[in-house]
């Protein structure tokens, strides 16, 4: 039987040992094609490059071919790599493994989804991995048999239409990991707040920082399970319809 | 009676002409402040600014106080406006309005309807607009009543939480809009394709092309609503749960 092909993004850059590691577990499921972005791309959400040109370069990282750097975004890197390098949709579709956690509402500012919800946009069965450690030496083994799963999982059962997962990862140790459990999105937020300094030249900047604010007790969501050692998978969709809302806006007074 | 603060952005840009007419509107309704970028953000969706600062500009374009260029996105925007110059929420956020259209699924690419999400996200009341003309010099006063009646209805009656408004309007005469419909976001794509060019150097770029494809033949759309010289207004969030897929992941096995 043929090998699935499997396409691999995200969005901290081609060289990150986030995608390195994902790389390596695809290479024992499928034929791998990486299209990534050449420098690290975190919180850009959906951006796609539309004003301006962008470039594909091959490069040989781990002595393994079928690797593009691109110059854009992780959205314009899955747009580009099925239209230019495998001109077909790939079987499956993963991003990451993040540096840090996508969890909840992370995911509307997230570039690792975001590849992965355009997957999803263009019917491709996808998943983005993220594991709770931004650090760069982050050991993204512990995990390595889960994420084989899932993408054995996906690869076997398909994903419901319009729809791809959100996996996030406890960066704990392989055996202290309870399983995976199927999530909804928390209600969180970030409270921002910006640092604020002067410039050699006496002018401001501002540099963003926050505290990340769980306000949802649930003991479905996301946020419970990565707390309580669970990797959490969130089926995510893109339909931002607030359906509920419908009747109450057609209460009001439209005449002008 | 004191008037409502309301925060004006958009993504193509502090001079664009579409906003610089919502802020006129707007002037007509309540205290006005502008923070929106300093150069076109079109297609951003809801990136922001992590690995490096921001910086403001205090600027005056057309004899008002009050007006903000900004080095970021259109989320940064509303940020920083939040953070570091109101010091409080707004009573309304309105974003756009934006030359080209921001329905059906040009929402999560939408650095407008972004900085509207975002707005929803922070608790505030907040509008996306959007005219269907991507041109410089579209006409955008022949949907001025509609937009201050919205503007208006949202301060008076307030807007269910976490949700805001991607409302988007036909570029014809006031005379031939039919009024305004509330819709869900219609089931659309884009098919992509990449013009691959030779630059002065001998090495290829890509610039993306495509055609919008609608694949829904719902009257309840955002779609047919524009279509039939309808506004559509859909109410949006920022849920991204594909809650009907749980069961059915919860039939997999994920022994390892």
């Amino acid at each position: 039987m043929e090998k699935p092909i499997i396409l691999v993004t995200n969005d901290d850059g081609i060289t990150a040992p986030g995608i390195r590691n994902l790389i390596r577990i695809m290479r024992k499921i499928g034929n791998v094609y990486v299209v990534a972005p050449d420098k690290p791309q975190s919180g850009m959400g959906h951006a796609i490059t539309v004003a301006g040109p962008l470039r594909l370069e091959k490069v040989n990282i781990d002595g393994h071919d079928n690797e593009y750097s691109c110059s854009g975004t992780p959205v314009d890197c899955v747009k580009l790599a099925i239209n230019k390098i495998l001109h077909r949709k790939p079987d499956l579709l993963v991003s990451g493994i993040n540096h840090g956690s996508n969890s909840s509402i992370n995911i509307i500012y997230s570039g690792t989804m975001s590849a992965a919800l355009e997957g999803a946009i263009e019917n491709i069965p996808s998943v983005g991995f993220s594991l709770l450690n931004f650090a760069h030496d982050a050991d993204f083994s512990q995990a390595e048999k889960f994420i084989e799963n899932i993408a054995n999982n996906v690869l076997q059962n398909g994903i419901p239409k319009d729809t791809c997962l959100n996996v996030n990862i406890p960066a704990i140790p392989f055996s202290e990991i309870k399983g995976i459990k199927i999530c909804r999105q928390a209600t969180a937020n970030w409270d921002d707040d910006y640092i604020e300094r002067i410039d050699p030249h006496k002018k401001p900047y501002y540099w963003l920082t926050g505290v990340f604010a769980n306000h949802d007790a649930g003991e479905d969501t996301d946020e419970w399970a990565l707390k309580n050692n669970f990797i959490s998978v969130v089926p995510v969709q893109y339909d931002f319809t607030a359906h509920q809302a419908i009747s109450y806006l057609n209460n009001w007074n439209f005449d002008v």
